[in-house]
């Protein structure tokens, strides 16, 4: 078959897209889904998303651990929020974390409404994703997550980096893919120095949290591919 | 004051943008603004831009010239769609046209319900619009009008040649605005052969409009800004 690649480059513009058939990768590189990716790789059993930080409470006392983020911060009285290292094996194995961040978990639950099949994507896990979605005799939209749904630079370019990877296995392309990947190939050489003229880059700037930025950045050292199952981010196998 | 350019990529996102003090520019580089530009620097009473086809209508047999383009082409009865060939000086010197397009005039009616002040942005004008904007002391939101709400090549590179302009005599910047810049940046020495990559450019190819794509890619051919006042786009004096 034909296939497609499309980039949806806010949540605010997934209506325009036809994915009942197609594979949604879900992109919040800062830091929700690079999190959700390290976490599953680090052996947590799930990852349950939800909306709101009140829908956190529902799990409370049951063995889940507890994860809310709000405009970049750790929620009060949560286990911890979307900082990749708060998904370290040791914290992680085994359990099943309940999270909710500023705009990761939104982009997924509109996609979970209508998409085929619903993955997470981040520069942590690029290459085991990019060859697992060549292998799908599939359509793909790279939804990213962006800031209260305005465009962001770091979803878009990890868009753009999914779009090099598959460009010769796909037939077309729409004007988003091709822009975010000419900004991908413009960025390539150093993502940080790129990304430091981000609006998104001043507001963590703010919230002292350059060591996550970093490790968000950091390419392939990560094998898992988080699908969604129900409500549930489990390991894709 | 402090003031910041942002680029909106699609009307579908303007509900995003504070834009009560703002100057809107409304963007449709192929061919909807490009025409108006030149339209108006032809000297061109005012166009009057709606949003239905049939709304034309109620200004037939009134000398009025009536314009209408629907996905590309000239809508049947009327006198001209929007290539901007219609908008010779023979054709509209003195004459008051109407005119509905499939994307531009949306952007224009959604834009003026809110801004401060909306003009009309096109390659054509480029230089004289830039001057301008800069003399102002006001924010600028620069409003692709897309392709039925989805993000476009040819709009985005226009914005981004106006925020390569005015750079320097601006503050603040969103990420659509940096990436929009460094697009414009990539593509600059040669914008058809960058166009060329776009989905609209295979849409408008089909149509046999090559000659209208060249022409509204030429730089800075006009002196005219259009403004809108109520309901009409005049001449910025």
């Amino acid at each position: 078959m034909q296939r497609k690649i499309e980039v949806c480059l806010t949540p605010a513009l997934l209506d325009l897209y036809a994915i009942e058939e197609s594979i949604v990768v879900v992109i919040d590189i800062l830091r929700a889904t690079s999190s959700m990716v390290y976490g599953i790789d680090n052996g947590a059993e799930a990852i349950i998303p939800v909306a709101q930080v009140e829908d956190c409470l529902n799990f409370s006392g049951k063995g889940y651990l507890l994860a809310a983020e709000r405009n970049g911060e750790v929620v009060e009285g949560y286990d911890f929020g979307n900082s990749p290292f708060s998904y370290t094996k040791e914290k992680v194995a085994g359990k099943t974390i309940v999270l909710t961040t500023t705009n990761g978990t939104k982009a997924l639950h509109l996609a979970r409404a209508r998409a085929s099949k619903v993955v997470i994507g981040s520069f942590l896990n690029l290459e085991v994703l990019c060859t697992w979605l060549k292998a799908q005799d599939k359509n793909v939209l790279l939804l990213c997550a962006g800031w209260k749904d305005q465009f962001n630079l770091e979803d878009t370019l990890f868009a753009g980096a999914v779009v090099h990877q598959l460009k010769a296995n796909f037939d077309h392309f729409d004007d988003s893919s091709v822009a975010a990947e000419d900004l991908y190939i413009l960025a390539k050489e150093d993502l940080r120095q790129y990304i430091a003229k981000s609006s998104h880059s001043h507001r963590l700037a703010a919230l002292n949290i350059e060591e996550d930025v970093k490790f968000c950045l950091q390419l392939d050292l990560c094998k898992a591919i988080p699908v969604l199952e129900g409500e549930r981010l489990v390991l894709l196998k």
